[in-house]
């Protein structure tokens, strides 16, 4: 049994979607661990996704010239954050993973009573916009406060969050075979890098391999019932999951942030580039973002 | 003298940024030249960035599993869209080019007077957590309706907005050295793959070359003056520019959306792949996502 905490940030407007039955077997696996498990659902709650003046309580430092980066750094040092915002931070303290559980797709099936149906095609949209949608954005802008989440000092593998995992968990509209490296969507490592290098990484965490459903509403419904329950035989084991790899931040000078040339001189003779950022002008690691220990 | 139509999508919410600095430059230059400039200004307007059901007039289809993509579209084609939609709608719609201005920052140097300048270092933050803020990430993903923006047969180079461009105007806080292929944020062309290809090049927009303020919160006055300069020399001849290469819709196929075979041996020899995304476990493009004929 674990005692571990761990936050769900769900991103759906409807109960009856593929996303949100991923969302209930991650709470009920889980939770039968012996987890507690919390859950931020952020249509139900109305979340605010804009990063405005009335982030900050009372008066703000420069209301003429605002600046967000300023202004909630130093709210959040004096607690006068907004009461949402104070209220998502206190979860993410508190929780040892964190599961992103979204919609990263236009299209969704809904399992009890599929309505994206009205098309003879299967739906092969690609994720939201080939990221989150903006109300997860919002989380992100306004929740990962400069001082709370990051500072110059604190971040990548020297961030705030390194004693803590999170992982993004979605479905997709597209076929698997859209986001090769040859496929029109292009390579789905490309896709992930910012939001898991970009965003989770930077603020420390160490990041689980993402959980993909491919394309469950083009898929038959035998087939949505096996991705559930592969996601269901994950869980079990989730919390013990290496993570994937990084570089890390010692690997860079501390001025022009270029990786150090003695490590470039280690990878010379490498096939492939150390991330799909990093790449050395080199291939792409392949799976990098997608599998642990590639 | 041009007689084109031109909608800047801004997002900051200051105008003593340096980002309202650089719309405000395209508005004057553009105007000078014979454009026509629509602003949508959207921390101003207060728009809603979050994709729910009152985004749809009257009742929704099925309320209990409600699906936006399938709603959205449904509201799209019978005229039932909430009015902001519809605007935005009708402005991209009368566009020839759109410009979209953001912080793509976390920080951001006021002109007049610089608020970022608590640290004693330059705030070496990357873009707005490598994407748009979500206020812009709500305008994607409200405006561009499926039906209006997209449909399964009219995407990429088929897309809807083929006979348009649009582009991304933003600043960075990071130093472009950490944004290269050896950098700690990785290469800038990863990370504007998925919003460039992602959304503008799916809705066959003619994308224009990004317009990058490298770290204005870094630079000296001076510097910032002629990054603001050449991007007016750079507007003189905006509407003349070549747009980034994407691979045609007709090399992949139409069930897997793999690159052909022919396109695929075609290459074979090449050094480099084909796009970021698309890169055929090669060395990705140089600069493919950055600087129009590569």
């Amino acid at each position: 049994m674990y005692t571990k905490k761990v936050l769900i940030v769900y991103a759906h407007q409807s109960s009856g979607s593929f996303n949100a039955a991923a969302k209930n077997a991650a709470v009920e696996v889980l939770t039968a661990q012996g987890c507690t498990v919390d859950v931020s659902d952020l249509y139900a709650m109305g979340f605010k996704a804009t990063a405005t003046a009335e982030d900050i309580k009372g008066e703000v430092k420069n209301a003429e010239n605002f600046c967000y980066l300023e202004e909630s750094k130093l709210a959040w040092e004096q607690g006068k954050l907004s009461a949402d915002i104070m209220e998502e931070q206190s979860k993410l303290t508190e929780a040892d993973l964190i599961i992103f559980q979204v919609l990263l797709d236009i299209s969704d099936l809904f399992l009890s009573a599929p309505c994206c149906t009205n098309s003879s095609l299967p739906l092969q949209f690609p994720m939201y916009w080939f990221s989150v949608p903006a109300i997860l954005k919002g989380w992100i802008d306004r929740v990962l406060t400069n001082g709370f989440a990051f500072s110059q000092e604190k971040r990548y593998s020297q961030g705030i969050f390194k004693d803590k995992k999170a992982m993004l968990s979605f479905t997709t509209g597209s076929l698997e075979s859209m986001f090769s490296p040859t496929g029109i969507n292009g390579d789905m490592n490309v896709t992930l890098w910012p939001l898991q290098n970009g965003i989770l990484h930077y603020c420390g965490f160490q990041v689980l391999a993402p959980q993909i459903f491919w394309a469950p509403s083009s898929a038959l419904a035998e087939d949505r019932k096996s991705m559930l329950e592969s996601w269901r035989t994950r869980l079990q084991g989730l919390l013990e999951e290496k993570p994937l790899s990084f570089i890390s931040l010692d690997c860079f000078d501390d001025k022009a942030f270029q990786l150090k040339p003695e490590v470039h001189e280690k990878h010379a003779s490498k096939e492939f580039g150390l991330t799909v950022g990093i790449h050395l002008n080199k291939p792409l690691p392949p799976h990098s973002q997608m599998k642990a220990g590639c």
